[in-house]
């Protein structure tokens, strides 16, 4: 066997997220269900992001073992030709030996966007949270400075799997804007559920002045929920890409 | 009674075009169902861009007569309350007496896009024509030369009135590369029925070598809908503006 490598675009709007749920549709599902009727069996699926409800995904990467006489971008052509136009597979390629879309993954960077403008674009509001308002940039700069680091990142998520651990290595929490549009950046070596939207509605909370960027630090050693700002909206969130090391 | 002018932008993907048809959702029929709810009749309307079904716009204008006791920025935020997220009032402002938003409008802006790389961006799907393929830059810019100017576009269009007359002025048609993307920009007084979707595809036949660059000009004398390329699909079209004269 020999394993495949995708890379996967979608637009998350009408998606149950990515992993497949009995009775929803779901990005697993419709990947699955595409993959199994080209295969005429169903390979089982790594993924390197588990994206939740609503959230999208640019540069997500899957993988599975299939056998060595597949053609693999002719696979790639017949997956975009079946699923919905939602669902995009950028690349399909063989990958090293050994490769695991999840475990062979050394980082992976979400983006958050956030409209601050009084009027709502039609054109972005699928991707982009609006949110009008005065949100200030060197507030925010500072508490995401405080973030950063390796920490026990309980304040702002649960882990995929009960009772497992919620250290996480956050390499960088960078946040830009461009007239009214503000992007924050999340790099790390793994998420736990929701801690990206947890860090985000932080740092809107911080921004509009209803918390303190010198306040982070207690926040994380409180490993409590409701010390950390609200979950931001699903639909502002996209996992741009994952990085793996050399060997791939 | 004084003069309202609105500019709205529009994701035109789930509506069947701007004009009010019984039993159908449109712009101009979520529009008026929101303003007689908050003014309690319904103003006559006039619009500058008579959008078709899944065509989009940046800047679209829309007048009205209304009381003058009126306040219009208080009406432009219970309009975006109101109106599904779709649709959005950019501004809302009293008007010149005498303005109209269809008759005092001096041209029309519209702009169409394409994507020619092999793999579909699902994050500008709904704007955006996805056409792999090769074209040719100098082609279509030769071809949109020899359509620019005052013409009868009877090749192009149907007037909106059966019988009305099909010369319009076009001042601009031009094309813009930018990697796998490609932007036709058309500005014109006015603009006949499916016409900038009629040049576009025109131009993509041109582009594509399946019609001469040398050729518009016999296109444009037969006064046949025959004679052009085919019309593209309205989901790359938006309205970006209207071009008022100084009196507004």
């Amino acid at each position: 066997m020999r394993i495949v490598r995708l890379t996967l675009a979608y637009d998350g709007t009408s998606f149950r997220g990515w992993a497949r749920q009995r009775d929803q549709r779901t990005v697993q599902g419709a990947l699955e269900e595409a993959l199994s009727r080209i295969l005429g069996s169903l390979p089982r699926l790594s993924v390197a992001g588990r994206t939740d409800a609503g959230v999208h995904a640019r540069g997500q990467v899957v993988s599975f073992p299939a056998e060595p006489e597949i053609d693999v971008e002719r696979l790639g052509r017949a997956l975009n030709a079946m699923l919905a136009p939602e669902v995009v597979v950028g690349e399909a390629r063989f990958a090293p030996d050994g490769f695991d879309a999840r475990f062979s993954a050394s980082a992976r960077e979400y983006r958050y966007r956030i409209d601050v403008g009084e009027v709502a674009d039609p054109f972005t509001a699928r991707f982009v949270w609006h949110r009008p308002g005065g949100l200030s940039l060197p507030r925010m700069r500072a508490a995401a400075r405080g973030l950063e680091g390796e920490h026990d990142f309980a304040s702002f998520g649960r882990p995929h799997r009960p009772g497992g651990p919620t250290e996480r290595r956050l390499d960088r929490l960078a946040v830009a804007r461009a007239g009214n549009r503000f992007e924050i950046t999340a790099r790390g070596n793994a998420f736990l559920q929701q801690m990206v939207r947890s860090l985000v509605g932080t740092l809107v909370a911080v921004g509009e002045g209803r918390m303190e960027p010198g306040s982070m630090a207690s926040v994380l050693a409180a490993r409590d929920r409701r010390s950390a700002g609200p979950v931001a909206p699903a639909h502002g969130l996209t996992l741009e890409r994952v990085i793996y090391g050399r060997r791939t």
